[in-house]
């Protein structure tokens, strides 16, 4: 009986959020809530958990309830750059270099680009935003032998579009990896939070038109940012 | 310089273990580590940071550092069955029944299978472990129409063995939304962690080889349990 009770909350408050009956993006207190639910702050605090696990709500330490603002979808089967990701979904994306330079490869990114370890290869790395918000840190390895003199290029940009336009490289698959896991402390602090924070850890490897292996990225994603789609 | 001594001491870490050097499953404390390396203790948590966030290794409170047992690799792309998953991985799955009835549909579930806020579907609550360790929680929501009678059969074997052999109906293609977040009351005791523990939601929508949505399955995850493997 208890956890119908915390499923009728849930869906009731889900419905009212839905409605767009807290414009303000604020929930109402805990007491109120409980009191309008005739239920008890603990069945309440259920019902809470489980709009917070699927991402409706989140909870700010002595706030308070807030309406989580909207994840990017994030479609490994469109690839879309992030750029223009953001723009189909009404958002608005910005992107800082934070590092671009030459460095030896280390054993697991050769591996990726089927290169040696210690060769060069091109490290950029980058801090995406969207709405102003740090969503996501992201190391770029690029194999130099496809994209000479990109690193002089402006890399604020999409390298989807660079690669097109410069090189005629198209991407043409990929493989992704998704790993749950805490944020490292060379990401946590460019995303505004603690070192061991939940993230996300999204390595691509991707290939050009040709099915060669031409770059890879590790991004480090806010786990709050993004929602993962795929169809199959 | 910072940057790249952490990454050398990573990448040097990574290759300790992997060619299985700490055979104990446990690494020599941070001092002797950091002493080996002579570096600071700083510079050595952050590479141990790294390959914490890459999975290799985890913490326990006090006691160190140690390898992390291998994730169970999600390909959502092959609708191979968790029995099958993990056995094809070398590793043994086992089910255990929470619940299983009819119960009204959820606003959300309802949509999901194309029925009525209301209607009667069969709800299945389970939790299945890899070597001993539970790691999922998962409620299976069925459209009745498709499967009479299933609620009578032994539900800790494989449904999708049961649709085919009983129902003749097989999977034939499915949308996945995978979103990180805190697990809800109702999933984390099961997999031994607080409430509010990072974890990962993967709502599968199924439909059958005629196309049809024929169930759909929230699954929580313990975030360190599995490794998601997407090739577009």
């Amino acid at each position: 009986m208890l956890s119908k009770t915390v499923d009728v909350i849930a869906a009731a408050l889900s419905e009212r959020i839905e409605n767009g009956e807290f414009s303000s993006g604020r929930l109402p207190a805990e007491r109120s809530l409980s009191e309008c639910y005739s239920t008890t702050r603990i069945t309440l605090r259920e019902a809470l958990g489980l709009l917070e696990a699927q991402g409706i709500i989140y909870r700010e330490l002595r706030r308070g309830w807030f309406l989580a603002p909207p994840r990017l979808v994030y479609n490994p089967s469109h690839h879309s750059h992030f750029h223009a990701m953001a723009a189909e979904q009404g958002r608005i994306a910005s992107t800082e270099v934070i590092e671009a330079r030459q460095v030896p490869a280390q054993l697991a990114i050769a591996r990726h680009l089927n290169l040696l370890e210690g060769d060069g290869v091109y490290r950029i790395r980058r801090l995406r935003r969207i709405d102003g918000r740090a969503v996501l840190y992201v190391e770029h390895y690029l194999n130099p032998a496809f994209f000479p003199g990109l690193l002089d290029e402006d890399l604020t940009r999409s390298l989807t579009d660079l690669y097109d336009q410069r090189y005629g490289i198209r991407y043409g698959g990929a493989r992704f990896t998704i790993l749950p896991g805490p944020l490292p402390a060379r990401a946590a602090p460019a995303l505004n939070v603690a070192s061991g924070t939940p993230g996300l850890l999204i390595t691509r490897i991707n290939r050009d038109q040709y099915k060669r292996v031409i770059d890879c990225d590790c991004e480090y994603w806010r786990y709050d940012a993004l929602c993962v789609d795929v169809v199959v």
